[in-house]
């Protein structure tokens, strides 16, 4: 019988287990919050012109072409902002950076997996605090606790799409001994955000993705907002070259489209729209949502069949069960004609009769 | 005075500072073991079809594509094989499964100082044995100890560019308690390698890159070899999404032409006899390299300002400096012609009467 040799928390783990992504054509995917349009015409230029110049030397170990766009579209200063291969590295980065073995991390529930996942890795606690049923955080979620070096808080939150308000995120910092993470992966499709907040308190920090506003998920690249003193110390956790030449320069011309960006988020919000109100019709419960999905439960049929069905029918939509919560559908917006597929299935599915 | 919340461990570290990555054009650029030639045609072809399919959607998380393709070339289950964010994010995983906060970890000295970074990250101890005057390793290397989780050797190494046969590194891993990942991101310009290991001793793993051989440093891709049972527990410590759908692409058809790796390959051994025996003429001491650098010290010339007045001249080499060990230029092997220039300059320099 093999051994493993690996530490006994990585034995112990199931491992996150990522969104179904089918290499094969032919899906309406709707499972993994993916931008069902094209990133803008200028990020593939610039791609080009880095494989004109060519591949063979290292890209820039801190991005900063990106920083300095970056900076001038979000309004702060580039030495406030960290790359990464993806807004899930921030999460790597700042749990490897904040957490030793052993202590603890705060996280919303149910909220986005992984955060879990990143505690375990790194041997460390992690309470979980239940949302309460309208979405807002309880007190319990503010509240300082020995051995508590970081909370996340994923803003607007997945699977819900609600948001927690910049001021009630403003008292939460307040009232924490440590670190607090606003995971905003989703919030070019909301109303608000809470960038303004890091340069308030120094434990506020901010990281967005350039997976689904910007239509970049196989690109991966994320960054995050902090203030620079904790970005210098952040730098000495991330692998030296961690994004590689050619995200760097897409995610560069990516942010400096803010037209394209409005135009498509108009869209999403358009058809998010017609999604909540196509469920609600079916008879689903479904939470008003300021991402690019919403989240769907059934007060009198079970959704798994129906997350079955329609994968059979070739329609991918997210099945999540959480336990002591309860499972739904996360259906990410599509485009209107993809939406409009899915939700004519799930009107023969939830008229047809139950299983006997 | 602001605080950081960070873990004492990261804030009393330095960080790793990679080598220079000058981002403006006009340096003959030999500190960072970059190939001077362009990559096979194939891997811009490759990238060229991701960007006509478009990058909304994630990447394949496991990187078949690639696994499938580089089991055909190396012979080996493509179960054995776990993709990285450059071979730099291999060495990362391994460190973070196998070695908890306050275990131990072992280290050849001088070799890659990430090595040691990584440890201090994890909050690990580590021991760093010193290499023998011939670049051979002491016995104590493959000492049993308590508490040892992990063993690192780059082969070739850095900055010798001188390799530990296989059949040494079979018998160290016998010894061991532990895994041993065996470095390899220079073995495609050595005269034998490693992998034929992996199915003999499970705690033997083979890293490899594809920064130097394939001249795509810029991409961002590596790989480990090692039993599937290991692979299964690295999985777990890996981000979801590690590899971009690019990377993917273009290290797929960057391994499958091997062609165009063999005629590189020649190239690069050519210049490096080059480069020795130009070094060797100026007076250095330059051990015979099985890599795509030279390593040069000199008997009786301090080899600092030649490296900073190089600098100045536009020519880059990496100076380094190992306390307890000495100092040396590391130069890599790019073109002939960067290669003669350099040894002109190097030329005037060592002849040049020194300081007073």
């Amino acid at each position: 019988m093999p051994t493993n040799y690996v530490r006994p928390e990585i034995a112990a783990m199931a491992g996150y287990a990522p969104g179904e992504q089918p290499q094969e054509e032919g899906f309406i995917k709707l499972n993994t919050n993916e931008n069902p349009y094209p990133p803008s015409p200028a990020v593939v230029e610039a791609i080009q012109e880095v494989l004109r110049r060519g591949l063979q030397k290292y890209p820039d170990p801190m991005a900063n072409r990106f920083r300095r766009a970056a900076s001038e579209v979000l309004g702060v200063p580039s030495d406030w902002i960290l790359c990464a291969n993806g807004s899930d590295e921030i999460l790597t980065i700042v749990t490897r950076a904040f957490v030793g073995q052993g202590q603890l991390l705060r996280l919303p529930y149910p909220s986005y997996i992984l955060y879990a996942t990143l505690a375990q890795i790194q041997g460390a606690r992690y309470q979980e605090v239940f949302f309460q049923p309208d979405w807002t955080l309880p007190k319990e979620f503010g509240l300082p606790t020995e051995d508590l070096r970081l909370v996340f808080l994923a803003n607007p939150n997945s699977p819900s799409g609600t948001m927690v308000p910049p001021d009630v995120v403003r008292a939460l910092a307040e009232r924490l001994p440590c670190p607090l993470l606003v995971d905003e992966a989703y919030v070019d499709f909301a109303s608000t955000n809470c960038l303004h907040l890091v340069a308030e308190n120094e434990k506020i920090m901010v990281s967005r993705s350039f997976s689904k506003s910007y239509a970049l998920a196989g690109l991966r690249f994320g960054y995050l907002v902090a203030q620079p003193h904790i970005i210098h110390e952040l730098v000495k956790v991330k692998d030296s070259y961690n994004c590689d030449a050619l995200s760097i320069a897409g995610a560069t011309a990516a942010i400096l489209d803010q037209q394209w960006l409005r135009e498509t988020r108009a869209k999403i919000l358009a058809v998010r729209k017609r999604l909540t109100e196509g469920m609600r019709r079916l008879g689903f419960q479904c939470v008003d949502s300021e991402a690019n999905f919403t989240w769907n439960t059934h007060p009198a049929r079970p959704v798994r069949p129906m997350y079955e069905e329609l994968k059979r029918r070739r329609i991918l939509v997210r099945y999540m069960n959480y336990p002591g919560w309860g499972d739904g559908l996360r259906i990410s917006v599509g485009t209107e004609e993809q939406i409009d597929i899915c939700l004519q299935h799930l009107a023969e599915l939830t008229e047809a009769p139950g299983p006997r």
